[in-house]
């Protein structure tokens, strides 16, 4: 995938301002308004049983992450994404903490059975955990493992019928043929919290205005790597209170130009 | 309106420091709070059925937002207003996306059929919706209509029978008979989460301590502006991350004198 | 306590990088988890009754904080503590405006009967509000009264049989026996929402790695004072945005000399 083309896909979220539906946790709701309204896109959290296929049928993507999960909320995921589904929006799923407690595990397979999800976003032992493998984890910060993440992710893509954005160390885009690595990114990125969930967020959006979802995940991510990259060098030494906000200043700011600059993607697809 | 009294009526708030009790969404709930505080008011959240009515009474104002509604918040909005208005405490409401769903514009208009409110800050779109106008509108950042809003407001304000705070590109603030437009404030504004929200809870804290609530609307919005265009120019151009810290500061530090000579307010009411 | 104790649990606190499980209010709980993991501890919150017995045992403290309590949460806190105490995991409870409703203080008081908790970290009002002692309160701001709060501190103690982390302009910490003072942190705390919360998750971290719960009090609340100093002398005068992101910046970056040389800690103890 070239720079050019993830640079392009950046200005059409700029240009359509999706507005993007997240049923999200607690903790990061906040963080993922401003930092999709810092990249152009038009956020809205709505949860309410009611309400929620309404709001779906009338967004670019939803985005389900269950971060504070709990059955009503789940419910609520559940209606919207069969929603989406109907309608034909993207939908993206983020299994915050999956593996760690057991709920957790049965409610993303919960929300999996019932709702087709275009993108799932998670790390290592997330990505495991919905596949029912092992992977060494710690609370919802799983997945400082060890495997090989590029072959989990193409399984986990095989299995699951989906693309799978797996973020870490590596980021390995696949949808379980063609397989995308970029290396753009910070380590301040792990010390402030949210940022994988607004990164899936980010997802939603690129997913929005780009039908390719393999490309929209693969551009989504570097687009994010880079921003997360200059304002590292940018507010960094400072420490992760002054690399946050300039991390949402960045998402802002940044320039198609800086994208084809900095983007470093890379598709390792191996003819099997 | 003068700008004195504007900034006289800051002072009181400052001095008064009055308790605003806020029942409203997950989003802004941290932003709502610290800038509250930066202003020099006390903000309080509090939701659960059975201790709604006991804060709102204490409280020196209470605000009611359904940005993240559903059925059991409504209902602890409903208890809270019951209560304010019992004991003469001003409620301000914020019908955050109404008319994006057919849900929000139900529990918008339960809540106004049940609760007698001071102060409503909307959108045009939103501001339209509660009585039954079309205008257009997307999620729930609605209302970038090209309508007459002054006529709008001023319309809603004598069939709901309370005072309108409609804002956007010009704000206009009107108990039905009087007009007043206000032209502080900064598109930066737009691009940070909560900014609505937050100020309808600063129109709390102004109605908290000046009974006019006409002058305390205005003056909220032109103090609230009048921080935003400060903060912009300090800050504006790093990006949205450092304008929201900044416009924090910017609240707090604001000064009386900053205010007479930065604020800017019409009376632009017609004799009929 | 010497200040080299002090350090020294610093560093472990960011060694072991501890997992403190939170069960806390939605104002706070983004700030939460970004202190703790400016900290270096790793921040998780899960509210659902089916995971919450799941998530405490696995970490290394619980926080409960009823700052916008409902007996939905209340019973979730129930519920992970009676899981921690039978995993021998230490609980801290921050009872937040409890006293400014009934229903804030019966709730309070059922948890405190049907968990053991280790540490209770509250302002003078609200600790006195836990054995029924009357003080001057407002909203969920309260405790500016004038009493004796070594004496609260060491009262409430003794009666509820657990550590008293007594904080306001001079910080308490007490088991009843012994009585430290800590003489650091900085007025602008009190000018950003969740400074409390946040602490009281900071002693979970504290705890989680020292088993002398009240050497992890002082050390902890020294800490939280002394990277408090720090913020507000480099970005206090900007305003309470600034030191917002600074104190975050501080609690990330402070080093174990800093701590030394600022830390100012007093046991007080009176052989009675």
């Amino acid at each position: 995938m070239t720079a050019e083309k993830i640079a392009q896909i950046l200005g059409r979220v700029r240009k359509e301002n999706p507005l993007v539906h997240n049923i999200t946790n607690v903790v990061v709701t906040n963080f993922t308004a401003n930092g999709l309204l810092a990249l152009g896109a038009s956020p809205v959290m709505a949860y309410a049983h009611e309400e929620v296929a309404d709001m779906a049928k009338i967004a670019g993507a939803l985005v389900l992450n269950i971060g504070t999960l709990n059955r009503e909320t789940v419910k609520a995921m559940i209606i919207a994404g069969k929603s989406a589904n109907d309608h034909r929006i993207p939908v993206v799923f983020d299994p915050v903490g999956v593996g760690s407690t057991l709920f957790r595990t049965e409610m993303a397979r919960e929300i999996l059975s019932k709702v087709k999800v275009s993108i799932i976003r998670g790390n290592a032992g997330e990505i495991a955990n919905l596949i029912g493998e092992n992977w060494a984890m710690k609370g919802v910060d799983t997945g400082n493992g060890s495997g090989n993440t590029r072959k989990l992710a193409q399984l986990a893509a095989q299995r699951l019928n989906t693309i799978i954005a797996l973020t870490g160390e590596e980021d390995v885009v696949t949808d379980g043929h063609e397989i995308h690595i970029i290396r753009n990114g910070h380590p301040l990125l792990t010390k402030v919290t949210g940022t994988g969930c607004l990164l899936t967020s980010v997802l939603g959006a690129f997913a929005a205005v780009e039908k390719n979802h393999l490309l929209a995940s693969v551009s989504g991510i570097a687009v994010y790597g880079v921003a997360a990259e200059i304002a590292a060098a940018k507010a960094g030494h400072e420490g992760p209170g002054s690399f946050q906000y300039e991390f949402l200043n960045q998402l802002s700011k940044i320039t198609e130009k800086q994208i084809i600059q900095y983007s470093s993607t890379e598709n390792t697809t191996v003819i099997e």
